[in-house]
């Protein structure tokens, strides 16, 4: 049985166990104030050409949004997101934990725009309802697609003019910036956003989410939110080293360029085919739409979420390709998948 | 300079690292449903010869604190626990931030007794006050101190009596339960307590605390307010890995019981040298009352934490030994300390 | 100008101001322990035919559903309700605020049904998402439709089997109960509901909801939890005395008669002009569809809400009925209407 | 039976009931938009010589207490308050349950001093901690203690130059600033304090607090808070007819002087029997230590609260006096309690 479940699935890059192995007998301070950590913040800092971010590590991505959101928003103040996004659905009311609504909007794609945004202003015009505050947008999104720079452009001017947070949810960042569609580089994103996060999660490490604060006004004591909320790890060294691996040369862009291939693969396999898919998606997740029938033949070989029931005939399942992908399985779905059809 | 600041200055026992790296490419369900996990909870329940409690692995101390407390508690009900008491004054207001009040009670050697809650109970009678529900004890406390079997057994007695939940913090569970004092098995906890976690920050593991939930009405849904908590890891595998090795046979206990063994060599020579301490501890943290001069030169070559000014003249510090304490350094300590004396 | 804005526009029933001027210089235990809120609470009692129901009186609508919610449900718990419900856009995250998610239904008519409840039990399988657990009707609902008994029935059965709590809003029950459509009286409730409460506020009281909780295991404790959202109010006798004024007869019903009997003429009427209506209403809140020249024109003498756009020449307006309209003002704005059409 | 318990056991001054029922008919906007609450706003802002604070009527202390510490703070930060302050044992964690810690002073006289806001500060040097960024004082005291402007000017120096804020419950602030030892105006509060709140429902009301925003940063969006914690109630009018009334006059301060005056008359008398009491007290509590069994029958024609046992054979009780006091049963309490002596 081999797993397209998720990009979660092995544990992390040998590069990385190797540097935890290496430095295991160092002592270092506690609490994300060892010289690994500080490294990698630093080195994080260079690759964005930016030394006013402030940067801070977390454990995962629901961990990251509820601190980030909690910390970000006044009692009052509430998200938006896009219907399909993580935080709505996904995260067990961990935003709304924090005393937050999240306002749903359906999207194109699982992308928010300006006029999305314009028409929940125009409907939250006074106090007896919540204010929209911050903007949560996902790149990559919960359903593989990503963000055109000049998308992103549109929202951060709406956002400035309307004084909105936009924030994104960077669990694939990776991903995103490797897919073959992408125009954004790491280093635009501090113009663009106010706040963001760099998945390592799903991107080869252990655990890790690197959260980048542009915006000043959002930095004052930031590491409080991150005690308050349990996200302070007493031996944060153990993700200083992996951020610090990561990015002291190409590795996590190599990683995420070696699972988009994988999903390329799949993707010009599947179409080749004949087969749909769900959405367009150009990273790491592809959602192609099967007939019950092969689904449940192929899922005595591979494991992967269906997604989806498209008509009482067929279905679409998510297919999530990693680091960690091997080609020769990716070849060998393609084939068991092509005999079934 | 050697530091003798705290218990989670290096990184991990290296069984623990090698377990990682031979696990690694193994593909794992995710959230802790990962067989390494189940086996680790396996085992815990078997060493404690219990296959009646739920057992949850999360990252570290504040993070379990919170989560436990925040699903335990209804809104207007509030924790008890002693002044020292972590959640008191060291996790930035998390339980608050669940909406919970903490009654501080001021505690002899950091640890409660029944009179201690006989008395807040008195104090509380009706709803314009909260109503106090859980006792918070730590064992070894912050200070050190370890509870004795007896005095579980009557706090258990008074929590039964009182309808009161008894929740042990067990950062240090390790160390108590290997301290030359120590009257308890781990396999007593479950009938004496509420809930509990096993240490393994503090004690050789990367990061990790076990918690153990007793009583069955607390179980119910208790992984939603992991997630909700943001305390559920996508790789929940890094905890199950390095429980299983914790426990697999006895490294937990025998990492323990170095720490133990490094404290009671440095309690020994300070003893000898006709220095009082701050408060009675035999566990892995002990407090010895120096002048401030000799505090000076030590910190030239060590490093601690000063605990507590005791006169003008002198002050209380804190030495933690841990798992990877080396002799050598304690003993070059001792005989620079003498050397100042 | 006169207003059909709301049913709070003036004060209270005269009936009511005699009863508070004529006890005033008695005093009264605090904190809702006074004589009048005992008695006001026995005489509810005896009007439902159940003595084994709790009642508290709460201040205004949005406090008693945060503090009925956030008292009823666990932190991993979330409501649902209609996509008209008031508490989802109209109480400033006053749930949410509690820590609770609230899911939007799209419900034809603001009201739910079982298939409603079912789609969303379906879509909420596991830890990653909340869980659902309470269902929030109006009745009369915000578009002033309200539920017929055997819907009730229905919604009840459904909840038992799937174990969720059913909470009815009540703010404008009286009209709810009075409407010529209706067949529930206020004895059906207790059986049907795990709690609801009786509007006052919007009933000629000056302020006051009174919370009936039925179920035994919402019950407990339920006035620290009043306490703590601060709504125990000091001289809880204020609305002690006026539960009591509204049902030692039958004003509470003679009072809600009137607001329907000003809506039912301004209903005939408007129909008869052959006017149509956003929403089928046989409450005190009716949503005749006009254009917008002619609801210009009204606004010069009329002070109402303009509900929502229908098309780019049309609107909805919505007209509000209360104790105290007055049958000649409904003949004018009638007459004035016909004028404009 | 006549009762000293508190000052909220009688209804409302004639005058504000009057108010009520000539003012009823007149339709006006909900939740605080009416005309009787902005005349309100206005006179005060009059009395108070400042046009630059904002100003909201709430129902009670608790709910303005929430309310207000709720939007000032931000997650991390705390409020600290005299261990005697009603937020702390008298809300029932009303701050708490909006996620903010308290931090309990040991205080003499209920009062705080720039020395004990110095002691905390000290105490809390990092991210491990919360904030200490409220300061609570009540004025008058829970033990009937006022506040000096010297000590206030003392206060606001330290918060200035700490950037705290210097929060003041005026529950029975009327009692506070007509007392004998006062050195106070209102009109010296806005440049003391940051926000503070006049007291109606303890000196002749029916409910209401007349919140007053100092500090600019602390005033916007705050009717978001208001109506999210339930305080917007939908007939504002009826705290905005009773506080015009208060203040078109004298009328708030003559009752608060009645109250003073009778509790004047007590401590008198009292003192002049030779009995002594637990606090000094210039305000409408007062608390003489009698004897157990003066006590025991003083309960049979008298009502009030046992505050504190003072040893086996004394305690002392709390006395309170208001607005609706009458002489003749304070000279009767007197002359009773002379005969018990």
């Amino acid at each position: 049985m081999y797993s397209f479940k998720n990009d979660y699935s092995e544990g992390a890059h040998p590069r990385i166990l190797n540097a935890l192995v290496e430095s295991n007998f160092e002592q270092e301070e506690g609490y994300g104030e060892d010289r690994y950590t500080r490294k990698a913040v630093e080195l994080l800092k260079e690759r964005m050409g930016r030394t006013d971010v402030d940067i801070h590590l977390l454990s995962g991505g629901t961990q990251t949004n509820l601190t980030a959101l909690g910390a970000f928003l006044r009692p009052h103040e509430a998200a938006m997101a896009a219907s399909t996004g993580h935080i709505l659905g996904h995260e067990t009311g961990a935003i709304e934990a924090t005393g937050h609504k999240i306002i749903s909007i359906e999207a194109e794609n699982g992308k928010l725009t300006p006029s999305h945004l314009k028409a929940v202003l125009n409907g939250h015009p006074d106090e007896h309802m919540v204010k929209p505050k911050l903007v949560y947008i996902s790149n990559s999104t919960e359903i593989g697609s990503i963000y055109q720079k000049n998308e992103l452009v549109q929202l951060r001017e709406f956002c400035e003019r309307n004084n909105l947070i936009l924030f994104m949810d960077g669990a694939r960042l990776g991903s995103a910036l490797c897919s073959a569609e992408n125009d954004l580089q790491l280093s635009d994103l501090p113009a663009l956003v106010d706040a963001f996060y760099i998945g390592g999660t799903k991107n080869g490490a252990l655990l890790g989410e690197a959260l980048v604060i542009c915006r000043d006004s959002l930095k004052e004591d930031f590491r409080y939110h991150l005690k308050q909320r349990g996200a302070l790890l007493a031996k944060g060294r153990l993700m200083g080293i992996q951020f610090l691996e990561l990015f002291r040369d190409n590795l996590f862009f190599d990683l995420a360029m070696h699972a988009n291939k994988m999903a390329d693969m799949l993707r010009f396999e599947i179409c080749e085919a004949n087969i749909t898919f769900l959405t367009k998606s150009p990273s790491n997740q592809i959602f192609p739409i099967l007939p019950n029938g092969v689904i449940n033949e192929l899922q005595s070989k591979y494991a992967f979420h269906i997604w989806e029931k498209v008509d009482s005939d067929y279905s679409a399942i998510r297919l999530v390709t990693s680091w960690a992908t091997k080609e020769e399985e990716v070849a060998a779905f393609v084939e068991d998948l092509k005999k079934l059809l």
